[in-house]
């Protein structure tokens, strides 16, 4: 069912100095800094030749990452992203295994213009999952 | 300078359970568990279309992921290792930029038959990162 890694979410206490360790230190390819008011991130994408690590920085009161960086001052990876082909029937498949979807269990759209979903960590081995819609 | 994303990997408390839900509730192809004796760990593998994940399970008594797992009882993501071309130009350039190596800084050959490193998270947004050559 699960498709491509879309990407690797990784939360930056500071934005720049991350940017500048991707894109410099590492050599990768990153953009440009993108404000999301509506996500409450700031993000970078570095741009890998299979696929995409997203820094992603706090941006507003409310910020979903807040907390992940108060807990990890340092940063660290916050989730991993699955592309799907079909958002509710792989929703409806996992509910039904068990795993709990965060949120109200819709589909809202993503930082992409997606419509993504995320699942409960304790249900994934530890690990914050989003899955989008491609 | 970096390239591919070649895995995420994703210490396991319970190596079937972990296999059956990437194999069986989110569908991916997953390899059978192989053991790795000199590294401490068994793996399995989970194919996607563009990189892999390694499930990582202690195995004997000095599993270099026996105390992630003691801190993190549900398990989580452990490591990102991204290609490089020449391993210790690579090494050379990130130790130049202040980066630190693990270990002794020499390469020693991972659990794909290639020479790796491994940099402190904490010169990484708190991500434990690998380099392998390819």
């Amino acid at each position: 069912m699960i498709g491509r890694l879309n990407h690797v979410a990784i939360a930056v206490p500071d934005l720049a100095a991350a940017t500048h360790l991707y894109g410099e230190t590492l050599g990768a390819e990153v953009s440009a800094p993108t404000d999301l008011p509506e996500h409450g991130v700031t993000t970078v994408f570095v741009v890998l030749p299979n696929t995409k690590i997203e820094l992603l920085h706090p941006l507003g009161a409310d910020s979903p990452i807040a907390k992940f960086l108060e807990r990890n001052p340092k940063g660290g990876i916050h989730h991993l992203c699955y592309e799907v082909d079909d958002i509710l029937a792989a929703r409806d498949r996992l509910v039904a295994a068990g795993l709990r979807v965060l949120g109200d269990g819709e589909p809202r759209i993503g930082a992409h213009g997606k419509p993504v979903l995320f699942l409960h960590p304790a249900d994934l081995v530890g690990t914050l999952t989003e899955i989008e819609q491609v």
